[in-house]
């Protein structure tokens, strides 16, 4: 199932943004949370940008470190938009399960 | 909110097939239908095709008339799978709502 929410006339919160901030959170690199997702270094970054200017705070800060490897970290922000759209995933599944279990059987009835 | 759900393998039900169910049902033409989500000809056939063999027997009927002029019918089990989808969305837009203000309150909330 997928799911889109439209929460301003820009901004949309689908399964792309926010795997990108689950993967962020777990690996500490929006390159690495990128490759992940099979998505080029440039897009990762403009969706950490289309993320972080729909809110007041960002969802995702990023730090220079001295070795001059660059680290990402999810805000709590980020972590509350995030736990807001797995909520919304489950609470989808859930209220849909009744019609989607019709519908099964309507596919696989006899002609 | 966009909703599509996957049924099968390589069935998914989503937005796009639930209006064209919708047009042809109003119109009584894929055609028409097409023509008013601005999908072409074959484009709007094709996914009738895929609609039509995801199921046991057709949602999507089509005749063609005396006058050489071909019409198009949903059937009880086309209007049967679109009322499945309209209810589903209604119920995920009710499902999510209360995530739904939250984050509204966060992208507006003070710096």
């Amino acid at each position: 199932m997928l799911l889109r929410v439209r929460l301003s006339d820009e901004f949309y919160l689908g399964p792309g943004k926010a795997d990108l901030l689950e993967y962020i959170a777990e690996t500490g690199s929006i390159s690495a949370a990128g490759k992940r997702m099979d998505m080029s270094y440039k897009r990762a970054w403009s969706l950490v940008k289309v993320l972080n200017d729909a809110f007041p705070a960002p969802l995702v800060e990023t730090s220079r470190g001295g070795s001059g490897q660059g680290g990402a970290e999810v805000t709590p922000l980020g972590r509350k938009v995030l736990a807001h759209y797995r909520a919304m995933q489950e609470k989808t599944r859930a209220a849909i399960a009744e019609d989607v279990a019709a519908l099964h059987a309507d596919m696989s009835a006899e002609k």
